[in-house]
């Protein structure tokens, strides 16, 4: 598999939703796999909230490979002898794309970095995607912030690609994300070596914000559901704690500490202020009378994968989009299926083995009908 | 109403499970009604994890009336013109029984206090029954931790009533509540006014730990639902905030902040630390080979009322206990039944007019049948 990863710098400006203006920017990007001749096999793949445009592949001295490794690849599900597959790190995120630390030679805008939409992370890569003389995509596919992504494209570019596959997501964040995006917020701004954003990053490698891993810990609830932690952890007791000892840990506990604080040093907290708050403002009706109309510019074939113990983003919002859409007149153009995982959202990274059939058929149904 | 409140000092030890012993200690506890002659018409009702032994009525200058007020008085579900009704406020709680930072006379012990289980609650509640003439209960009810203590009580102190009512509650507390009461102990362990334990409580009037702030506010999303969340909150944007600003606040978020705020100021942290705990390694089979070993001593009938929506304490794990009665042979003591609330587990102090009915029944049971 032929793996490409670079930054691509854009010199004209970016008018972002909120009014403010970024000028110049960046956007990081890789891609596995070839762009054909006319440049018609590219698959746009979204990454979620802590994700990277790494999506595939192992770098030397990597003890991971990328976040959907499985899915992406030679002869895989994203077949990288077929496909051209590019994932481009979301504007806001600290994998390289302009962002709160990240600002091209001049010193971090911290704070003064504008908040950034999921429509805005989708026009920045529209332009990369232009860029790289792409008109049309074989298809896009995102899971969580990923399928807002997706879901975003497929209703402000409907020409762009005939194929939107959208996973665990939802078409507006509902309070329930919203209120554990909040633990997160409140976690890293009281942290006080937070510094109301003056921080010093390289304070943070030997320990990460303790605010910002407790918002994470928060997270990692949020994530899985009651029934996959029953299965993971049950209520087994850390073996060198006891039970009455006040801080003694079960499992669970020990699972979100070690989770909890290693991520708080390997990513940037400003950049996660601003992922999650573009995640909690995304609301695909925000510009549009409803979601009727909102959804009525989708002119793409869209399938809908959730999982049934999502707790974060349900399967009954996903329901709301192939509902509505069929209210529309575009049940032809809709497929809505509910996954039976007992994972919650964490499905669309581990178990992929239930869902990568849907995304198959949706390439296959475009290689056989030509749409 | 007759309402009486008064502190019951103690002299005699009381030896804890974690083989620690308390003594002298002393319990909190109020009454509504009158015992009659024979002692015979007492209901004890159990509080919850930050509820305290003031459960009913309303003092002069208080805002709001005792935490089941709606449920107890005068010709209320438990009427008081017929019952006498105690609510005694559990070991390591902050209003007025032995805790922390409660050690009479002497220097509160504050991380030097034992490890208190549910067993060691009940058992102290019943050295204050027993010295208040109550021999045997009318009943016994209680909600969340509550449930805990009155499904604790009726396995190992089988005679001491006829009726249990056990809402909002399980037998074992699983990984997902364990898991959000990790958060509040994180942030408070290391929020940097705790220090380790020895804050002064004073500091705490005009502001509380902001680290306690936020695992309060954890725990508001785990007692509500999803859908309650939607229902009470939607997308709603605080109106003084913008959506372009990154602290600009969902109404759901505002919640949280002034509730997480506003408990931290009125609740002691090593208290909750404590009494997490206790719920923590609440297990009703610990001291049994399984949970039917532990159920066979059950001699009361049990109503059993839980919420579609609690995640905290699912349905299903209230249903075991009435499968496993079954299965040993008790399915005449027990009854169970899943309210159809979108509350989640806060129904049991919202939705009364939803499960006061089987409240009633039972009690209007033992009036008839004599148990």
């Amino acid at each position: 598999m032929e793996l490409f990863t670079g930054i691509q710098k854009f010199n004209e400006p970016l008018y972002l939703e909120s009014g403010r203006i970024l000028e110049p920017y960046q956007l990081a990007y890789e891609s596995y796999g070839k762009l054909n001749a006319d440049k018609s096999n590219a698959i746009i793949v979204f990454h979620a909230l802590t994700g990277s445009h790494h999506a595939a592949g192992r770098y030397e001295n990597d003890t991971k490979s990328g976040w959907w490794d499985p899915l992406i690849g030679d002869e895989k599900v994203l077949d990288t002898t077929k496909y051209f597959v590019i994932c481009i790190n979301v504007l806001g995120s600290c994998f390289g794309s302009s962002s709160p630390m990240e600002n091209g030679d001049k010193e971090p805008l911290r704070l003064k970095f504008p908040v950034i939409t999921i429509s805005d992370m989708v026009k920045a890569q529209m332009r990369l995607l232009k860029h790289l003389g792409i008109q049309k995509a074989y298809a896009i596919i995102g899971g969580s912030m990923g399928g807002m992504q997706a879901l975003c494209m497929a209703i402000e570019y409907p020409n762009f690609s005939d194929r939107v596959i959208c996973i665990a997501s939802t078409y507006a964040t509902q309070p329930w994300a919203i209120a554990f995006n909040r633990l997160a917020m409140e976690g890293i701004i009281n942290d006080p070596r937070f510094k109301n954003g003056h921080y010093d990053t390289e304070d943070f490698a030997q320990e990460g914000l303790l605010g910002f891993a407790i918002g994470r810990m928060a997270g990692h609830i949020s994530f899985l559901s009651p029934i996959s932690m029953d299965k993971k952890f049950g209520r087994n007791y850390v073996e060198t704690d006891g039970l009455y000892e006040l801080f003694g840990r079960f499992q669970v506990e020990r699972y979100m500490q070690y989770n909890g604080n290693s991520f708080a040093k390997r990513f940037d907290p400003l950049s996660y202020l601003y992922i999650i708050k573009a995640m909690n403002i995304f609301d695909a009706t925000r510009n549009y009378d409803s979601l009727e109309d909102s959804l009525a510019h989708i002119q793409a074939k869209l399938t809908l994968i959730s999982f049934k113990e999502d707790k974060l983003f349900r399967p009954y919002e996903m329901k709301e989009i192939k509902d509505t859409m069929s209210n529309i007149g575009k049940s032809n153009l809709v497929s809505f299926v509910c996954i039976d995982s007992d994972y919650g959202h964490d499905a669309f990274l581990v178990e992929y083995d239930k869902f990568d059939f849907y995304i198959k058929k949706a390439l296959e149904e475009k290689a056989r009908d030509g749409k």
